[in-house]
């Protein structure tokens, strides 16, 4: 798919140069040393040859087939530049030069042209205001990095080009190869999706590794991610998510949700391991592609130290994995092998004067457990320690053992060459003992990820006509709010039951209304234009009479006019009172770049003041709807703690699926509460209470 | 105070080797490579010299004075060794010989005795079981470690020996340097304390660092840690803390609170820094020592590349520090200096092709805004920059600011230079932004906690007779557990209102009682020997006529005797219903290593399902008190959230202060709890409903 931009037979490169220092000049001869073995054609105007080879004045004077154009020219001159190289069939176009969206609007303008550049010529047009491109399989080196990076299994992009040149720095240090790596740039074309949708079933990337500031299309991205990431790992860090983008928008759901959180659902959701910076970036990437992921939780220490055994017990106990129980044998055996000062109980302690074959022992007998799934073996510089023997034994143990092995030599001056042995013998080697079970759990979440099916959420069952003809009526009457009614018909037409209520014009429909329902009865101000009913007296409870409705009715209607004297009252509705078991809140509102974020929630302070809500991104499945609910901290309250009986879980869940259908569905709906649905216990389900919707303007 | 030990004379080795690998070999070398510049005496039964040094037979044998002696010798030896060496009026001895309480009770019953011969003789021992001890000012290395450290102005203490080599290894890649350097063993008879006390006034010490995995005397070291903690920081890992310490107890504080939350309230209330990892201890201490504590929390980032600035300023904003606001001026400047293309709001982007010119501009001018505290530089290394010359340039102007100055230079094998004379430079650096983050929060703690006085609790006003009256006939009774009105009685002598209540024996003293008192009542059982109450049916609410009382009291007691056949049976009690605005509950136990542990938190599920509790050690003031009510999550109900009005906050931090006094001064009472405690509006106090006390049997 991205063939001429990876793996080009021949590369023009517009903008060579011959003074060193100019970005033409640096690709050029970054473009050379990489060992690109296709012919390299320099476009200048005004040399015969640049560092030695022949140039061009124009790409139109090459007569041969070009592949890629890399482009280094001022921002004036590019649009013209890729018109040529459209013109020459040029298969993709890396556009390195800046001066575009990121100086103003008339940049944006061109970048909308280059747009569309690309689309008339079927070109790829890669940036611009990117550090280029770079393959190592190829090989072609098409940037202005200062080094080429390693060559090796991992596919990289990121929207900082600054970074790009870090992160290969870093890399050549820790032993990280790429194959692909790729300067996103201004996006004007392709843009991260592209790269993952290739990267998916190309065979030389292992893992991708990604850093990102904004999405192009949050759905789209969703899709690709969760077909990428049940194949491969999928670490990235995403910047620039606090404090950003938090609409001014008046439901729960909108004030509680802000980007950050429709990203964590998103990622979460599409199994993307987050990095929360480049040191989390490496150290997941370089042990996700060099060690087997673990079958299982149960960790298994071998130190030679007490100290850093209880830190990695600590760490192990906090990340919510398991201290392996080893079993009689292994431990009788360790007992046999080891001093009696050992301890044999996980940490296995081999103690301070173990030498690489005391190691060598207990590696061979607590890698064989099968209740052990990955090993921590921990090692300090000790006076008798074997460093560099002893990071051998881990290399050969690990070959073996096909489990998940990490080491930890904790150290730095004196272990240097031990942890080159560990290095090339595939082992990731971390300092402390925090970081390898942070390490250590990554890769469980990502097992867990891979082993489990993708969830396809079921078509809710929703009465649509129904719903479009509520729609349908607001909008042709230039309405964004719904009244109560109109709200209620739409999640009634969603199979969502709700108290029997009557709207009544006057008292006495409304004393008529309540008898038949029966009391006691709840009232409340019928309004398009009142959307806070309860901030203005607009709803009374516990209603036990005729008397007391007829009261009520001119009360809420005399209070409504008071506060919004122009707004038009329809009269009151009258509604059977409820009283449930728990009062839970759903939620929703659509974040800009991953649409529709669905919330849940216990009702009344547990939004408000303790913040307790989840979010996931619709649509999603019934399973996902059910982690939704466990999650809150909250949840116990709905499972039956303190001796009160389970709730109906599942008519929540059931709830948030037609929620999650009915937001897909629909995507003029922009908000929407159910506040409150009362749950009932087990088996008597939910009722929702109050709506209220939102519509696109 | 321990010179004899840092800054001995004369040193003798007892168990001095010719033979390398011996622990009694390697220390020499040790001694001799260390530089130490007074009269080393080996000791061994049967050499004349070792490493070519004159050796005596028996320390006895030394006529000389001797300060400190290093003993490697078998355990079986090493008391009649210490035992001589008393005799020779050594004045610190350092056990480096294992063999003791690790390995069971006769280990340990040695270790008394080794106690007992260094008070006997006035002599301090380190140890044993240790890796010895390391002074760079003396100079002294009498440690088996591998490496000697560098010399610094850092000190460090290590519960765990092998810790202590790893330390020194990384440290000396770290630049990061000791004057005192000391692994503490098993802690017979010097432990932290000796060396916390020491240090307070150490001119050698600027900054403490300890590797802890108990407390010998929680009191003790969280007084000595206020006073060190207020003149230089102490950085701290604690380890061992999960799943450990959980002891059966009954009241909600115990099951609540593990050695975990004892410890973290006991190293917040002592200014001590918490590191997580070898890396955090690290990290802080090494930008302790060599950059100046943050005047505030205004932090600055100029930066060559937009990505990194991103990730700063999402990190700042998480951490809880604020992104400096650029005065007008400095932003007219910066324009004036820069490219049009950069940025000159916080974060200042000087663009990709910053030379070090364009650093030392926009440094000069970003680090005199008086609303800038603290500076973090980002560098990532693109094809124009001039990594060393920038580093200088940080170098020259962070002496000039006398700012806190952090560099994030992000990269490794182009940046090693650069990195290094920002080391030589004293500019701590980070390939990170979320760690010069991390690091900038610690610093601004410490700074705070400097600058905050200590608030002495206030002795609390308790009527000290009648509570020791009420302890004393329970104890003449052999009984641990109090009876509700041997409860109350307790709290009321502290000052704390509770409602009237009678203890009555029949139905119908119980009709008296509650015509008495008003309807509606209370009734509860009264019996010493059942504590939870409401579990067997022993507590009635809503009592509202005589008829109900009468009912209420035939139940109770009925109930009482069902499930407690031997109870003590005293009757019932009769209290008025009380309805508060909100419940609290306060609660105590003793955690083995800090003593009394109170604990705050919301009524019901706040603290049964959310967990939502804070923790103080007691005594503390009434600025902690009112900081535990302001802490927990829910907190906010308490405040006046949702339109409510604010409760009486100051009644309940005087009821905190109470139970800090009673707890403090009546060591007997080893669990309480005020459950509810219920909460009036502002003003209008607090009373306590319930109470529950369990004494030391």
């Amino acid at each position: 798919m991205l063939e001429k931009l990876f793996s080009p037979q021949a590369i023009a490169l517009i903008g060579a140069s011959a003074h060193p220092g100019k970005l033409g000049h640096e690709i050029l001869k970054n473009l050379v040393a990489s060992g690109f073995k296709g012919p390299i054609y320099p476009i200048n105007p005004k040399a015969e040859s640049v560092l030695g080879i022949e140039s061009h004045p124009d790409i139109r004077a090459v007569k041969e087939p070009i592949d890629l154009a890399i482009i280094a020219i001022p921002a004036d001159f590019v649009l013209d530049a890729l018109r040529a190289c459209g013109e020459c069939r040029v298969g993709a176009a890396v556009v390195i030069s800046a001066g575009f969206r990121e100086t103003g609007h008339e940049g944006l303008l061109r970048e909308i042209e280059m747009a569309n550049i690309a689309k008339e010529h079927h070109m790829m047009i890669l940036g611009p205001n990117c550090l280029g491109v770079i393959d190592t399989i190829t090989p072609m080196n098409a940037s202005f990095a200062a080094s080429m990076p390693l060559k090796g299994e991992a596919a990289f992009m990121s929207q900082s080009g600054a970074l790009c040149t870090s992160i290969i720095d870093i890399s050549l240090s820790a032993g990280l190869g790429f194959s692909r790596f790729v300067s996103l740039g201004n996006k004007a074309h392709l843009n991260e999706l592209d790269f993952m949708e290739a990267w998916i079933d190309d065979p030389h990337v292992k893992i991708v590794m990604g850093y990102l500031e904004g999405i192009t299309d949050g759905a789209r991205f969703m899709e690709l991610s969760r077909r990428l990431t049940k194949k491969k790992p999928f670490v990235a860090i995403k910047s620039g998510s606090t404090g950003a983008g938090s609409r001014a928008v008046s439901s729960h759901t909108g004030t509680l949700a802000g980007s950050e959180k429709a990203y964590e659902a998103a990622f979460r959701q599409s199994g993307i391991i987050r990095a929360e910076s480049i040191t989390d970036l490496f150290d997941f990437s370089a042990s996700l592609v060099i060690q087997p992921l673990p079958s299982g939780d149960r960790i298994a220490v071998v130190t030679n130290a007490g100290g850093p055994g209880i830190m990695a017990a600590d760490a192990i106990e906090r990340a919510g994995l398991r201290l392996a129980r080893l079993s009689r044998d292994v431990m009788d055996a360790l007992s046999m092998a080891l001093p009696p000062a050992a301890s044999v109980l996980n940490p296995v302690d081999v103690l301070g004067d173990a030498l690489a074959e005391r190691y060598r022992t207990a590696l061979e007998l607590v890698t064989k457990d099968p209740g052990v799934d990955a090993l921590i073996v921990i090692l300090t510089p000790q006076i008798m320690t074997q460093a560099n023997e002893t990071a051998r034994v881990v290399v050969e143990m690990a070959k073996v053992a096909k489990k998940t092995v990490i080491a930890c030599f904790i150290g730095d001056k004196n272990l240097k060459t031990a942890q080159k042995i560990l290095e090339e013998g595939n082992i990731p080697n971390f300092i402390t003992p925090e970081r390898a079970v942070a390490v250590l759990k990554v890769m469980w979440d990502q097992k867990r990820w891979k082993d489990t099916p993708i969830h396809i959420p079921k078509q809710a069952t929703l009465d649509r006509d129904r719903i479009r003809a509520v729609i349908e009526k607001a909008k042709n009457e230039g309405r964004a709010e719904l009244g109560e009614a109109e709200g209620r018909e739409i999640v009634s037409a969603c199979g969502l039951q709700i108290p029997t209520s009557r709207l009544c014009k006057n008292p006495q429909e409304a004393v008529e209304s309540a008898e038949e329902i029966g009391y006691p009865v709840v009232m409340k101000i019928a309004s398009p234009d009142i959307l806070h009913k309860t901030d203005i007296g607009g709803v009374r409870l516990d209603i036990k009479d005729a008397r007391e409705v007829r009261d009520a009715f001119d009360l809420i209607t005399l209070r409504a006019q008071r506060y919004m004297p122009d707004a038009e009252i329809w009269g009151c509705l009258v509604q059977k009172q409820i009283k449930g078991d728990a009062e839970v809140i759903i939620g929703m509102n659509r974040d800009p770049q991953f649409g529709p974020l669905v919330m849940f929630g216990l009702g009344g302070i547990y939004v408000e003041i303790l913040k307790d809500i989840s979010f996931r991104i619709a649509p999603f499945s019934k399973e996902e709807a059910l982690e939704m609910i466990s999650e809150i901290r909250s949840a116990g309250l709905l499972y039956g703690a303190r001796g009160t009986r389970r709730l109906d879980i599942d008519a929540i869940a059931e709830t948030l699926l037609k929620v999650s259908g009915l937001v897909t569905e629909f995507p003029e709906i922009v908000e929407m509460d159910i506040n409150p649905l009362v749950v009932f216990e087990e088996g008597w389900g939910v009722m929702g209470l109050d709506v209220r919707f939102v519509l696109k303007n």
